[in-house]
């Protein structure tokens, strides 16, 4: 999507000089800088501190990865010592297995001198068609939008959509998942206002979705988290929109702390809530979220400190808690497949229910 | 309650001065900072800038204040310049009012030679007032809270408290109105452990309540906001208790945004949900709390920034979002009574409803 007007993606090949571009993400909101990625080492550090995330992104980056390493030395062992290198710098990123899985299965079988330059196709189609599903996901969402907006009391005040985290196309090659429908709807001229919810506490929503959003130019208002449920009460929310990190098969969905209040909210007062995902985020083999999902517990700094940029234009961590505070941090929780309206893939749009979601899973 | 394992109130009379001392809460959490006040300024300067805040502590220290008038020029127009430079300060603070008549009610009557020392005794009074009311409050409270854990599946486990914002004795001259019967659980030997929602965007949670309950010894874990839906599905809150800005004849309450959110998901895993306060917090003359409260909007910079204490411990403040990202700020969310398992008053536990509240109307 767009930054100061001119179209991007979060990782962009350079074919002349087979090296990729990644927008460091750490340095976001407050600077845009991009970084070059030429060998091994640079990808794998990339993803390591995260100046890429997200799964499809990281994924993406780890397959360029593997084309560094395999440019330089492309023999059996260097791969398999390549592979270990960028799976160990998420070793819980099911996506970076997956793609760097996809990258080798078609290297394998090719003489050393022929590798490299299938790692590199490869690595592009990936990003494509990362792009295209979240292409079709925004379609199905947008057709959703519509049908919302059709029924407003006055159809021709701006749709307001709730969202939370970052489920952007900085998450992804592009477009993002849940805020795909979101371009595609301000890109067709249909008024649209996000509500952007901070997300603490790495503040995903005020950082990220608000970049991606004042960058393309989308009317956006950000909030506190806190602020949802007075919103969602006074009819100022039309429709809410999350990501997810893994649906069950009985459609109960891992997002984001905090994704689980706002279900909670949405179904008080009757809003649509809509889980944005690719098919290929579906955990077949479990069921029961609640039981089945395991709530990755994440640093107390993140709840004790906070990042910014200072008076002086600096980035600095200020301390927001009496020294020595104990805080807990579950990364994400869980809402039951009851309080999401529909999941939007890129196979079309689903009830989260076992018995929808066997009818997709027979799909795919 | 105690700091540092010694008992203060928020305003501590000192009889041989005839002068009041504060903690100047604008240092906290980071610095415990006393402050004499000693004229009318001192006091009006308090109150303006939020050394002081809380409906009651605001009130006690503006009873003082017409004291400190009084006692240099004891005449009506000096009576009426203080009370118009204290009410002046925090226009909307309801309890600001009240205390100021209530001084200038015992006052006016008497002869100038008189009044200083009048004004001195109600002040004092509408100290001991406050905290009697509170204590009561508390006592009540453990009532529940006791009820509460002895059906706890295992009654030796710490009951598990979950809070939101600041409800405490920084509130109020002492013991608080949500933390009091907290307070009061601690101290009687029951084991309790506090959830400490951090209550974005001005965080009197994470700052405020966790100092409270950490210089009290009573056992807590801070928490992002996002993070109360998760514990209440998963069983780790037993009860719900917070604070009030304004209750309505039909038992709605205004509090800090995101108490409905709580609210909302306490309800959703039938975990009880209290709120304590005064009777004096009820306003009689109003009845649909989300048609008849007006919600405070505030400024976007709360949202925006964040102050702390930096590394090299200094205070700091930190833009968290892109520059210029436009943010809304509603101060207050409303609760319907439906959701509130009881008010918490002096005068007992009434269910938050019509018929109840007008029987505890005719009480008082």
């Amino acid at each position: 999507m767009n930054i100061h007007g001119q179209p991007h993606r979060s990782i962009e090949a350079d074919h002349a000089t087979q090296s990729a571009r990644i927008i460091d993400q750490t340095f976001l909101p407050h600077q845009v800088e991009w970084r070059e990625l030429r060998t091994l080492e640079d990808a794998a550090e990339a993803i390591q501190v995260m100046r890429v995330r997200g799964a499809p992104l990281i994924g993406a980056t780890a397959a360029f990865g593997l084309f560094f390493a395999l440019r330089e030395n492309a023999t059996d062992a260097a791969l398999e010592l390549a592979y270990h290198v960028l799976h160990s710098t998420r070793p819980t990123a099911i996506n970076l297995r997956w793609a760097l899985d996809r990258v080798k299965r078609v290297v394998m079988p090719l003489g050393a001198e022929e590798r490299a330059a299938a790692a590199w196709d490869e690595a592009l189609a990936i990003c494509e068609d990362d792009v295209r599903t979240n292409h079709v996901i925004g379609q199905h969402g947008l057709e959703l939008f519509r049908a919302i907006q059709a029924k407003k009391a006055d159809p021709s005040a701006p749709l307001n959509v709730m969202t939370h985290c970052n489920a952007g196309w900085l998450a992804t090659v592009d477009w993002g998942t849940a805020i795909s429908p979101i371009y595609q709807a301000h890109d067709a001229g249909m008024k649209v206002h996000v509500w952007v919810s901070e997300t603490r506490p790495r503040g995903q929503g005020a950082s990220l979705t608000a970049f991606e959003l004042k960058e393309h130019g989308v009317p956006y208002t950000l909030i506190v988290d806190n602020n949802a449920g007075h919103l969602l009460q006074r009819g100022l929310v039309d429709v809410v929109i999350v990501g997810t990190d893994r649906v069950t098969a009985h459609g109960d969905v891992a997002n984001k702390i905090g994704t689980y209040l706002k279900a909670l909210a949405a179904k008080a007062h009757d809003v649509p809530f809509y889980v944005a995902t690719p098919v290929s985020t579906i955990d077949w083999t479990i069921e029961d979220g609640i039981r089945d999902i395991p709530i990755e517990q994440r640093s107390a700094k993140e709840v004790t400190h906070m990042p910014g940029l200072n008076e002086r234009g600096l980035r600095e961590e200020v301390l927001i808690t009496p020294a020595g505070t104990q805080a807990r941090n579950d990364g994400f929780d869980v809402t039951p497949g009851a309080l999401v309206t529909a999941l939007v893939t890129e196979h079309g749009v689903f009830p989260a229910n076992a018995k929808a979601l066997q009818q997709l899973q027979a799909l795919v």
